[in-house]
């Protein structure tokens, strides 16, 4: 057991493998298929093509290889999904063909940990074939992050429950084939203990879709990202998820595992970036040299690799910590801290690549235009950065007790009297 | 003469009208028919809504008001024109309802001063009557910035020139009536004798539009930056604006305008972002209070504050210089100054925007979207920040001499021992 | 009145006097006489050189200017001390050959409005003469800039008040003739009602500095901010500065001054780190060229310019806006805003200047080491930054409402709607 | 052999050892005897205290642990002495007292790697036994980082070489034993084949130290980096130390290593600046909480924390590198992406630090002070971290190649069309 920074040549030659497949057979179908077609249920057209790729992942030994056997996966772990998630998070289509896309793998996860029988063969079987996709209904529009203020009521009645409500941006709530859904059961009881999760059909009555409300470059009203109006929607009992006022606990799992995750892709999405940069300043000539001999372009290409590389690692050493602990709350800080670190990366780093791209790189031409939108997504999706930050000192401050005297333990008169009446006993007089 | 900030009451009058009718009678229409549809030549049903609205900025006197009287304006001057712009730059129909926007007025004010009495007739007019579009196709693709990098040629044959090469990014082409086309028609002048300008109607055949490129948010192959290709475009001799081979001149003309106009509109466009945030801060209630009790919340809206206050000063001053001297190359540094500024501002205080308005503030459903994407565009229309910085230091630096000594001028041993020298002399010893 | 950005020509004048004056005649003492130096009663040597300059001073009726005639100034005003303090700011003795020295002119100011006129005809006289120094005795170790945690007593005895408690960074009390101590006189009143302001000389027993404690990058234990340990100090009943319990009222009204001009001083030496980073830029050759060649130093200039060029704008706002309003509510909001920006403007274009000057930059030869460690003593003397942030904050924000529903007021669906509405009584069916 | 981010058993123990020691034995020499005595010949009484802690650490097996057995040391390498250098980095004693200190480690190892038997036995023995200290001389006054402009001069006379030029802040010098000094010995031959360095005991006639020159907060002509004047100073042949000529490879070697050291002491360094943040946060109580609870304290400490944890990675990962293929040119890229953090790093921690501590944090009484000075040495230490920005940006840009057509290879129509076809010969027209 020591330092090593290295991947063992066998599970490299893996992730070769995996580059190449996602640069020749992937990427063409990002470009084709734009998202957010990768979340919507395949057509005889794209099962063709996209089929035989899965197939092709899982003849490598690498569909869903994160998760455990008895979900279809290899156990490989965190440390090797985020070596891997660097690869696919270049790409839109990747992460849907490896089996690891969001939200699937968190809710199937969920569903693994806290279903019944009945609701895995419903449910989690054909999610992690890849066969249906399924959205997260949690976010309310009066309520943002802060569960507190959740009002979507379920109520029980005989054999069943009656959800009435409002949600706000259910991710791929119009592709999904079921909807995850957090709602009040027990007032009284507070966020933590009076809250369970259900899940449900989307097509079940009462589920209503207000508006398929878009991120910034999706064309109004056919967006992604619903707002769901709960009106009298019954389902049977042994519709929830987990226990009775268990909501808590199953997000939290679950949120923990996606925003590492989000790290772990956004580094492979920030080194396209830079890559493109590069690229950029070594074919550009203007003024009468290359891009790439400007000292600003040289301190845009140094400042992100910098960034990058200290953040690359700092991943992967959470991702190894999940690994070694297998206990998400001691590793709790340090998934705060890459969660805040996150957006900031992408944008700074995409910043300075469209800038280098000039006219091209505000256009509709180039992927930046979608990192752009996507840097400030990532600011907001599982929790704003202002709230995560707050969590990181809390943790950090764990570690730290105050000053017993009106002084700081550093203070230099108190501790220079001290260190003269240490040094005195031993050479007398300074 | 002295310092005052204050503006006098009547004009005063004038903009509180103009606020008013921007958010009653204006933005409604942005909302209906959003950018780019702003560019386009007037539908009926457009012109039933939008006449009306312009008839009534002309009753007010404040149609092309920067404009001097023979060119339909009143002479007021880019002071009164920079306070104006902050109501403006808040709508996107609004500049054209008052006859300042981009690139249009700027086309017409060099149409002005150097071309003919015909192509005044025939372009002008219908140009500051708001009949027509205009585009300025200047920037090539593989030049970006760099006018010597141009290679779109211009040669004579007979009575007409024929004009051969790609333009890049040539706004509004597709709904331009006409066009100032900038072409190389002496070669071995250089770039800054060798150049010409052409104004043609869009309809000359040869003329071709191969991509409408699109920024970031708008649909792939329907935006409004066009890549040309002039195939063999020939044109009579009398299209020439100005003199042959003046073409830089009625650039840098041009340039220097836009970009002051540009930076005037962004206080708006920046003070409405900040109004955003405001109101969120006040709206929205998390983890028990309103998000305006949050410090971070307070840091976002007291730095916008600041950042705004001091630009918008700025912009006011670099105004009043240009009014105060009539001298653009007098006024060059500054112009640079808030030039390389713009972009930052509404960068950073749209970020803060969107931060506050969660899920909401990255959706389509927000005008933050638009201008999260504006602002890079800003770093980039009328060349990029890098370039506007490397000016203002030039400029700066003019005002400097380098050190005659090994040591700066103020090098303490040095200066310290000409001081003991020079009091010595008047109290002795020290 | 229209917007102005110019100074009239006969005080132009005065401002060129002053500049050549500073540079020739009071700079040579700065580096003979370093801080704190300046605030130490006058030497009969010091006073042979400082005495003639003075008297030059009050000769072009510059001494206090800024001051009332009843004070002995001319009642120039904020905009014109602000004008002038941008010169005075580049010297550490220049405030005080001018007479504008802090914390010795907001002293006098709260003697001449509150003081009896036996405590003018003691301690103001001489001190508007320049003959004594003054301390303002405020802070308290374990309290810092929050009053409610002031715990220093004055208890009435008789025809005496006895003052325990200690206070801390009480800047020149160990050269000061008096102090100015604010003490809790009745506890229960709360900090705004129940605090007193004291006059007394600094030689009144029980006044015991207990250490000198320095700035950054003075010697230990010979620091100009002493800690005092007010031990059972007896003064006279006429002690009082004002009304009993109305020291809070004091205190604002010294303290909205000396942010101002705290400001308007660092404007200069801001100015003179900028000129030293242009003059090493132009005088510096490295690798081929000179440093004023290289992209990055270019950067280094133009940010720094159009850094304190927005900042001064806003300065010279603000201190026009005392001028107007005669009401530092009113300008509360704004003084905040420049007192926040103050030590960023000097930390940004100080760091930038040191950079450039390589070894020499760090090193104790020139005034930027001085300056280095000024940049933050401005982000903590009158307050912190961060709670002038708030202040920022909260008065922004008393010119905004809440949103009426769950959407902002820019929502653009609730928007469109209402738009389209209004639009199709106009046009029909859109 | 795979990815592991923890510390084996056995070493940890010696670095916790090494950490109590250091905080109780080694920082109250710190207090007594500050910076730069630490680099002075040990007086009799500091020899009394310090000779049994350098003995404790040789007992440990700690002594100069990261040189190989023929130096005295352990051949730990860099990994483990990044580890142990995070615990140094804290003390100024510390490094002399473990054989780790800058300069003297850097100039051993040239020494051992250079010099001649003779040079070896006279110099090297001393130095590593911790009894002499030694100063590197090779920055001029005129010359900056750019070895191009070094003009001083030894010409060779006989037996001898005589050496004439000024060297600028030659840190230690008026201290050290000896000199290593770079000088031009053929001019013709260029900056990288032209100059050779010299070995010569600091007492050679000549050898005139002009100034004492001081970091910032040293008092005047009192201070360790030496102006020194070489005037007419004859040595031995014998005095070269390697090759005639091979200065620049010396240099090198010496530099690189150096880099790396500083950026581990500053891993440490920052930690105690976190610490002391975190300790102040929730020590101090104002306006009703504690620090601790106040949103922007707790980004401080958040953003604190990330930054710091970030940066201590990627030195543990360089360290790794350097050990694991023993080629500081494979590593160049990163040393330098290291050493343009480091002192950003110090800064950032630090500011936040001081601003917590409030008036206490601006003063001389906390290690903060010393620490806020030596941030801007660290950006010009071993060259200005705009050089080494450049050197990242190049080595990175090799990993790249321009783009083969006008547009990048990103460029989505381009791409889009490959793409179209590629997939169409698989399912037909799309």
């Amino acid at each position: 057991m020591a330092w090593d920074f290295s991947t063992e040549p066998e599970f490299q030659e893996k992730l070769d493998w995996a580059a190449t497949f996602v640069r020749e057979e992937v990427e063409p179908i990002d470009l084709v298929w734009p998202a957010p077609m990768n979340y919507q249920p395949l057509t005889p057209e794209r099962r063709k093509i996209v089929e035989p790729l899965k197939q092709a992942v899982r003849d490598q030994g690498l569909w869903a290889a994160h998760l455990g056997p008895e979900l279809g996966g290899k156990g490989y772990g965190q440390l090797k999904l985020a070596l891997l998630n660097e690869i696919l998070g270049r790409s839109s289509w990747a992460p849907v063909i490896f089996g690891t896309q969001a939200p699937d793998t968190g809710n199937a996860e969920i569903i693994a940990h806290f279903g019944t029988p009945e609701q895995k063969r419903r449910y989690l079987e054909p999610l992690l074939a890849g066969e249906i996709f399924s959205c997260y209904s949690m976010t309310e529009p009066q309520a943002g992050a802060d569960p507190a203020q959740f009002t979507t009521r379920a109520v029980r009645d005989g054999d069943h429950w009656v959800i009435n409500g409002w949600k706000f941006f259910s991710s791929n709530a119009r592709w999904a084939e079921f909807l995850i859904v957090m709602a009040v059961t027990n007032p009284e009881a507070g966020p933590y203990r009076g809250m369970s999760m259900f899940l449900l059909p989307r097509d079940t009555p009462g589920v209503e879709i207000v508006r398929n409300v878009g991120l910034m470059f999706e064309p109004a009203e056919d967006g992604s990202h619903a707002l769901i109006h709960y009106d009298n929607v019954r389902v049977p009992a042994d519709s929830l998820l987990g226990e009775e006022g268990g909501a808590f606990a199953v997000a939290q799992t679950r949120l923990g595992g996606g925003r590492v995750h989000h790290a772990m892709r956004t580094v492979g999405l920030a080194q396209r970036a830079l890559d493109m940069l590069c690229e950029r300043a070594l074919s550009r000539q203007t003024k009468g040299s290359a891009l790439a001999d400007k000292q600003k372009v040289q301190e845009y290409v140094a400042d992100s690799y910098a960034q990058l590389r200290q953040f690359r690692l700092f991943v992967l050493n959470v991702a190894w910590q999940i690994d070694q602990y297998n206990d998400y709350r001691r590793v709790r800080k340090d998934i705060a801290a890459i969660k805040a670190l996150t957006p900031a990366v992408l944008h700074d780093i995409v910043q300075r690549a469209i800038q280098v791209h000039g006219a091209l790189g505000v256009s509709n031409e180039l992927p930046l235009a979608h990192m752009w939108v996507t840097a400030p997504v990532l600011g907001l999706a599982d929790g704003p950065t202002e709230v995560h930050k707050v969590t990181v000192a809390r943790e950090v401050l764990k570690g730290y007790r105050p000053s017993e005297s009106l002084w700081p333990s550093e203070h230099i008169p108190t501790r220079l009297a001290e260190a003269k009446a240490k040094l005195e006993l031993e050479v007398g007089s300074l």
